[in-house]
């Protein structure tokens, strides 16, 4: 249990933690840091924090832990603005989609500023393409992978910490490098978002009057943020450019087949893409997917 | 309003259509067709049919109006089938995900056989990567646009009939062409099939515990039967191709503004992803897409 907790970016991510950790009673205070006023006092009538301030310095104060969960490329400046101010061996993580990068500003800033706040990165499997703490729910990490990605610099103890914090809100923890980390999700997540992207963008308008659920389960992820999504995919360029590459030959292969006519071939492409989906999809309850 | 309705093939598509058809009163009676006695069963027991039948000889006899629901390969010669011993002047559709060949040889077939039956093709946009009259719902068509694709032989009269029964059971009806339905349906449903299984099968394994809602979502509908895809894509074989290298431009323009970190580049395009996606996914209640 944390006295208090300390969330920078009270949006869908942050929001949601807020709740959790207020439901689950693993922090009996929560306070949100953000820009916007109103948004802040939105995210109190939600419950999703007790308190809110506009100032970084003064929220992280009291904090025993501080999560950071902006756009990925102000994350390491802010893990650093509250590791100054906060106490001595302060714990902090982040909910950032990306890691190696954010992991590496990070460390070596931290041994710049010879401080002792402990930095483990963490990255919830569990966004949507809704954004906003209105969208905030208690349960979002229920039963959802979360990876954390200690650096060279973390103490078995941060780690510890930080892997019990998302089990408290309910998620199955996973520990990667954050390479490795980097490499999974671009496969899993960042790959996804630019083919339904470029599904999206390719449709020709005169046909989107007849479009079914296929295309919209198919596309659903291309409503994400524009400018978040450059970020991520910026921050993670070559393991994304290596799985665009995977995906073109698996891609090319459905076109042979299908323009050889060799259906044998074709049929088992189509298998294999069934089988993968058929397998993660038992594992996941319908009703969790997100709308 | 028909006095009998004959569905041949009682699955996902031809359950929902004998469960619409009575609960409207659009059908007094509707017959079932099937090879297999216990789904058919199933499907009375479900109220998708009033009666089954093995034989199709003798399920059409009565028909003022047929159905067939197979998969693409084999609606032609149930059209066919059905034509010969049905009334003269009885009405035949389906719903085949593809048109060009079926209209063709369907017209082909009728002239050979110098019958009076009249034949309108319609594609329901509303399946689902589930099969089976189980899944089967009276409102699967409510608000789902259905394509009707008149053949150089229909008449006037047959093509709105089979629009008014579709209107009956609450789709929006589109009237194109048999090869300009092709053309769009490979850009909004087969195309998106192909690159969701291209999707799901290059996915490493390793990395399936991680998965999130992203994935879920942008795969879902590669879980649906390879059999019934593989003659889908294969009858549509010259637009589908023509629809993946559409799509392969899109995405090889995202991946060189990525690989040559333009940003403002990479963020239009994600843009013009959102844009296609928002547009067409107001019009869409989040309730009504198909889990």
């Amino acid at each position: 249990v944390f006295s208090t907790i300390t969330i920078v970016g009270v949006g869908l991510i942050g929001g949601s933690m807020g709740l959790a950790a207020r439901r689950t009673g693993i922090a009996q205070r929560v306070i949100g840091v953000g820009r916007d006023q109103a948004k802040l006092q939105q995210a109190i009538k939600l419950g999703a924090i007790n308190e809110a301030s506009t100032d970084l310095a003064v929220a992280v104060r009291d904090a025993d832990l501080m999560v950071v969960c902006t756009p990925v490329n102000s994350i390491a400046q802010f893990v650093l603005a509250a590791a100054t101010h906060a106490k001595p061996q302060a714990l902090i993580t982040d909910a950032g989609s990306t890691k190696a990068t954010i992991v590496k500003e990070v460390e070596a800033g931290l041994q710049k500023l010879d401080c002792q706040a402990q930095f483990v990165g963490s990255h919830p499997m569990a966004g949507s393409e809704k954004n906003g703490a209105e969208h905030a729910r208690a349960d979002l990490f229920e039963g959802r992978a979360v990876i954390v990605t200690p650096g060279e610099h973390s103490s078995h103890e941060s780690v510890d910490s930080i892997e019990g914090f998302w089990q408290a809100l309910g998620a199955n923890v996973f520990r990667l490098s954050p390479s490795e980390h980097d490499r999974a999700v671009a496969a899993i997540s960042h790959v996804p978002h630019v083919v339904a992207s470029a599904l999206a963008a390719g449709t020709p308008p005169e046909y989107f009057p007849l479009v079914a659920g296929g295309w919209l389960d198919a596309t659903r992820i291309a409503a994400g943020d524009p400018e978040l999504w450059r970020q991520i995919l910026s921050q993670n360029r070559s393991h994304v450019l290596n799985g665009i590459a995977a995906f073109e030959k698996v891609l090319a292969a459905l076109r042979d087949a299908l323009e050889s006519e060799n259906d044998t071939q074709l049929r088992n492409l189509l298998q294999a893409g069934k089988n993968a989906r058929d397998v993660v999809g038992s594992r996941h309850s319908p009703a969790r997917n997100p709308g």
